[in-house]
């Protein structure tokens, strides 16, 4: 192994939002983003909600005592636990707003070494105290909420931040959990190698919350879940500590990792995981299609994936989420196509794609080769253009949340033939509620984030006007509604946004009573006390 | 739908050996290939044995009646309850073979509906009988025996055959888990689509087999195991009926389909699936590349394997397996390579392809546009020779068992930077138990059967001069070691052919203990009297 690169350090997160606190929105991006909304809300109360002071607010003294043996992982501070009280979704931000400090974490557990983990876990297993493991808190789905009455322990693992060993030859690494995206990336960037998963939280998410929730990468296609990249697991259980070999493949028994990936901390702790890498694109070619009719765009789409060309990008743009996100008005929908390879041109894979979306009327916009140019060069197509607002959308998602909007997204996946009806309730459904609980002042976009040949998954923006005061609720009426009509028109609760608290009620509707039984019967052989994440799935 | 073509009928089986009567080798093949055994295995006694009249072997009266309304559903046949005993590994045939009659099931069941198969389930529970779920009864590894010395049923879901509904727009289908191969793609076929699937058993196994065991397909790369065709799972355990979404990703919790792929009918019986389909493909172009060293084809194939062009048949041969079953003689080996598409021409991902191959100083031996020509034409070539070769295996395996012959695979996967060592240990191991066990007189063969961008499949086979009498204790014996060899240098007991009891024992080294634990508890909550097909999982 060559030295390793020195790590980018974490600037200082903010304890109310997403993000740091250096990011946050300057006032000419402030004044911008409040002018279009004035534009698009007139009338709308724009006043700007601060964030309380954090020490100001009374957080409650912990209400356990760690034994002398973990008291140096313990943090008991107060901004310490807010910042660790919930996760990132819109309702999680008006929440801190409001300066609302139920269930804020006794402890803040950070383990060095996977023996504190088993450490750790011993104790609350004795003392049945519910433990929270936590990876970069971006859930936003309730999935890192301590929502209990009793006293609970967050364990946060960014000190199991190491990359241990990396395989060039199989393009494989072991890699601690508790490693957050920009880190992972630097420590396997002088090998030439990338996980290459990136999803929207990637700066401040961390490996082992990507695999405990079955996190979606930026590709549209192939791995499109971390499961796929996940070549072995090791995890702490209050049973035991177990380690899958690392194995391309295999047909022995149903997957054990499978187990793991997606059960939120409930049962297990994962400390360390073989991930599958890949080498460092060279070939790059996106295109930019438009579209009269979103029918065309939508059999356009389908017919790529269908195709088994495997795009790295394939993100259609509802007319409403292209003008509002890529600046691009468009009757029918934008077609952002991209290919890559770090091994050969794509050039014949891009002329298929496009003569497909040709075949189904639709106009190519753009055409570019982003292995070559400036960066100035490459900044100017729409692809390029969606992509910078993606990564500004949640700190822009934060300062609108401050001036009573709601600012929240959903997402799912359903069958081809089933999207038509689908997307036609949930939309319906949105709009309605909309209607309802905000006087039909606001929006429903959608974009498709994956696509499969049997099936996208949507992804649907909402934005509409509060009141003050309200929002939470309001927010929440609207999500009962399309998670309601999710459920009734076949999708999935959650493609890649998990379960956590939130989403239960649905999965519970939606996972099979057999398999159900078996994964409660399997939590409590690893789990017997219940501490692990009590709430979450089972 | 269109009505429904003719259903291809299944000709007599063998009730001893593989396939049908009908398929077995005739006077010219016998006379060749014992010809070339002779040639290699000079002296050995080539006598032929051939199976007994299995109405002379006093097969057993039952010793279980069924109620009244099952009565109609049972086979009390001697010939076919001998039929159901055991697979159709080398061990199964052999002792058939010497009209061994342990463990013939007591009666044969043939559900013709789904509440069959619940009422079955239920009288087996109320009874503790134990009952072992059949689809066409090709395991290799002992999945379907009833080695039990109470009274035990096979559940044969041949009756359950149909294709229910065909989803063109999704390319999807609901199946009931009975249907052979054929019949399957022959009431695909009409549609355009196939689910492309083709495992070696294909003609004599069902969808139902292929989800339970995880079966691997013919296909290199991509979708290589069942696992990634299924979309949802319809499943009936004794504590109740459960179906998943059909949904084309998701992530909702642990995935409830990978907890019953793989579960060998231990955790419920698979009674349909909504399967993943492609449309037929259209162009097809193979080449043959042979290499000087072993080394440069390894690094060949690895090289095709992490450049992202996905080949539907990426097959390395080493020099043995080249000459014993493509006719060739190469000095480090023979790669066989195929892309297909039913969407667009794929000179371009073969011709990069041949680059890598050129890079690693392969010869290119062959090309060929296979969308094109006669089919004769198309024969001419060696993986045409392989693939020939490849569906009369089976059938040249029971002619040479049949004269003491011990031939036999076993399979594994391993990540690329061990390969090269496991290869080599493995390779030991089987040659030192051929030296002990049969005075020497055997070699072993290797090929891959599939290849991810982090390992290959490796694929060995045996082929050894036996002592009549003692072949199956011979065969035990090399199996032994080489289980061993592939646990101790880090591979997995089956890439596809599952575990049933033979792999027991290096399973249970193998699998995670935590993940054992939940398992067992996920078994006892789904099968609470223990009744579905007890030893093998768990």
């Amino acid at each position: 192994m060559p030295a390793m690169p020195a790590m980018p350090t974490m600037p200082a997160r903010s304890w109310w939002g997403w993000g740091t606190d250096a990011a946050q929105l300057g006032p000419e991006e402030t004044a911008a983003l409040v002018g279009r909304v004035a534009a698009l809300l007139p009338g709308h109360d724009l006043t700007d909600h601060p964030p309380p002071d954090p020490l100001t607010l009374g957080v409650p003294k912990p209400r356990v005592t760690p034994p002398p043996a973990l008291a140096d992982l313990c943090s008991a501070d107060p901004v310490d636990r807010l910042g660790h009280a919930r996760g990132k979704a819109f309702r999680d931000v008006v929440r801190n707003l409001h300066g609302d400090i139920a269930h804020v974490p006794d402890l803040v557990l950070r383990p060095r070494t996977e023996q504190d983990v088993v450490d750790v876990l011993d104790w609350c297993t004795a003392t049945g105290t519910p433990v929270v493991p936590y990876g970069g808190g971006s859930s936003v789905v309730g999935g890192v909420e301590p929502r209990f009455d009793t006293p609970a322990v967050t364990l946060d693992l960014e000190r199991l931040d190491q990359v241990i060993d990396v395989d060039p030859v199989s393009r494989a690494a072991r890699i601690q959990a508790g490693v957050y995206g920009p880190a992972l990336e630097a420590r396997l960037r002088p090998h030439g190698l990338t996980l290459r998963h990136f999803p929207q939280s990637f700066e401040f998410s961390t490996l082992g919350g990507w695999l405990a929730t079955r996190a979606g990468g930026h590709f549209a296609t192939l791995a499109t879940h971390i499961d796929d990249l996940t070549e072995s697991l090791r995890v702490v259980s209050p049973a035991g500590v177990g380690e899958s070999r690392r194995l391309p493949g295999s047909g022995a028994g149903p997957s054990a990792d499978r187990m793991f990936l997606g059960s939120e901390g409930s049962l297990g702790v994962i400390t360390e995981a073989w991930m599958r890498l890949q080498d460092r694109p060279v070939w790059q070619q996106t295109g930019t299609v438009g579209f009269d009719t979103y029918d065309d765009a939508v059999a356009a789409t389908r017919a790529i994936a269908q195709a088994g060309l495997h795009p790295s990008n394939c993100r259609l743009l509802d007319p409403a989420e292209a003008l509002m996100n890529a600046a691009t008005t468009t009757s029918g929908g934008l077609l952002l196509i991209g290919f890559e390879s770090a091994d050969h041109p794509v050039d014949a894979w891009l002329d298929r794609a496009l003569e497909l979306v040709r075949d189904h009327r639709g106009t190519v916009l753009a055409r570019r080769d982003r292995s070559k140019g400036t960066p100035e060069e490459r900044a100017g197509d729409a692809a390029q253009a969606w992509r910078s607002a993606f990564l500004r959308m949640p700190y822009q998602r934060d300062a609108l949340a401050r001036r009573s909007l709601i600012v929240e997204t959903f997402e799912t996946a359903c069958t081809w033939d089933a999207f038509p009806a689908f997307h036609a309730e949930v939309t319906a459904a949105a709009q309605r509620a909309i209607a309802e609980v905000c006087a039909g002042q606001g929006l429903v976009t959608c974009r498709f984030t994956h696509v499969y040949a049997d099936g996208p998954a949507p992804y649907y923006g909402i934005f509409a006007a509060g009141r003050w005061g309200s929002t939470v609720a309001q927010w929440d009426e609207i999500k009962a509604a399309v998670s309601a009509a999710i459920s009734a028109s076949g999708g999935t609760i959650t493609h890649h946004h998990a379960v956590g608290r939130d989403h239960r009620p649905w999965y519970d509707e939606q996972r099979p009573e057999p398999f159900h039984q078996a994964l409660r019967a399997a939590k409590s052989a690893l789990d017997p006390a219940g501490i692990l994440n009590p709430g979450v799935i089972v």
